[in-house]
Formats: C-alpha cells, sequence, structure tokens
C-alpha cells in the first residue's frame, strides 16, 4: 500500500517506557532503507535515560516533553526536530497536561541494541 | 545541533514545481544514512509528474493534495503515510483552500536524479 492513514495502524506497548506506545508507519519490509516509526507519550509517560546502536531522525508532530541528550536537556514541542547520534545516551519526559506528546522516530535498517543507562534514576 | 525548531530553517524554492519550497531539517552533513526535508505546496501548487532515483518516505502535516503514484491517484491529507519507491513516477497537486499542503519527505544519502515525464501535462 503507498497510503495509509497513521491512526489506522496497529500501536504496540513500549515495554522499556512508561505510558508509551510505538507505531511502525514503513518496516523495514517496505522502506529498504530506513524506518518510520510514530511514537506517543501520554501525559507524564516517557522513556528512561538510555542508548541505542542506530541514529535517530524525530519530527515532533504534537505535545512538549522534556527530552535529555547526553548531558544537555531540551524542552522540546511540536514542529520541532530532532537528531540523536548513534550511542548517545537519552530519554524522553512528557510533560503533564491534556496532550500526548506524539513524534516520529526514523531509524536506518540495522540491527538496534537498547541500553538502559543505569543509576539515573527516573527518565529525566 | 540536537533540537531545532523546523520553522527558523531556511526553505528554497523548487524550481520544478509550482509554490512549492523545501526545507533541509536533517541533511546529510547531520544524519549518515538518511535525510529529512519538509516540502510545502501553496494551495493549487505541486510537482509534476516524475521519477526519483531514490525512494521516499512521506509523513504529511497539513492540508490535503491529490497524489499520482503510477497509475493510481489518492487524496491525502494530515497524518496520512505515503511510501513512493525508487523509479516509480509520482507528481503533487495541492487542493485549493485556505491551508497549504505539507509533508515531511525522508530520503537515503544516495545521489538522486530527477526526471519529469513528459507528455503528461500539468501536475496532476
Amino acid at each position: 500500500m503507498s497510503v495509509r492513514t497513521a491512526d489506522s495502524l496497529p500501536a504496540q506497548e513500549v515495554k522499556a517506557g512508561t505510558g508509551t506506545t510505538m507505531q511502525v508507519l514503513i518496516g523495514s519490509d517496505q522502506g529498504p532503507n530506513f524506518a518510520m516509526r510514530r511514537f506517543t507519550m501520554q501525559p507524564g509517560g516517557g522513556m528512561p535515560y538510555h542508548t541505542n546502536a542506530v541514529e535517530h531522525e524525530q519530527f515532533v508532530l504534537r505535545g512538549s516533553a522534556q527530552v535529555r541528550i547526553g548531558n544537555e536537556t531540551h524542552h522540546v514541542k511540536a514542529g520541532d526536530v530532532v537528531y540523536i547520534p548513534a550511542g548517545v545516551p537519552h530519554s524522553y519526559q512528557a510533560d503533564e497536561g491534556a496532550e500526548p506528546f506524539e513524534f516520529l522516530c526514523m531509524v536506518p535498517n540495522q540491527d538496534d541494541v537498547i541500553t538502559i543507562v543505569e543509576g539515573e534514576g527516573p527518565a529525566c
């Protein structure tokens, strides 16, 4: 299928996160080089400080969050572009409020390894 | 820079199109495998029927358009996901109305060749 409505695609819980689901919008079975996923984090939800073996190219669709990347923490919002290089630790903490934090996250079609950074406490 | 606001990034006119601009959100100088661009087509604008040497992974941010992909024409709108395989001819015709048609378009970091398909008339 060339065209699909993102809302119609299945969502799966992200077990390493809190209040976080992920949809594969274009998977490695369709795109030969990289995949497009959409993450939705409920207000107050997020992902703990962790690393990935692959880089992330992200675009924020709605809501806002504190995003820590290495030693910097950014407040990101709809319309922001986020680049997280491979191997750089990062976390997400969706802002409290009515609106979920939603973003696209593109990754290359390469094997990924997710490693939680211990001793860093909660997600942000 | 890890985080940038898309609206702050420079836009360039897409000469093969009509009323169409493009911003590089994450370029090949930053992302090692693929680039993220944002296209904005004014109401009634678009791109004529053409091919690219690389595939497109797209997400519609706002507005709506007629998008022809090969022999099929789709009416796409905000929240839709579009996949255009390498080499498949396609065109865009933004709907008339108040709102521009805006979408993200991710492409691999490979040499691209754009070829207009002659004799197909206007963009759609």
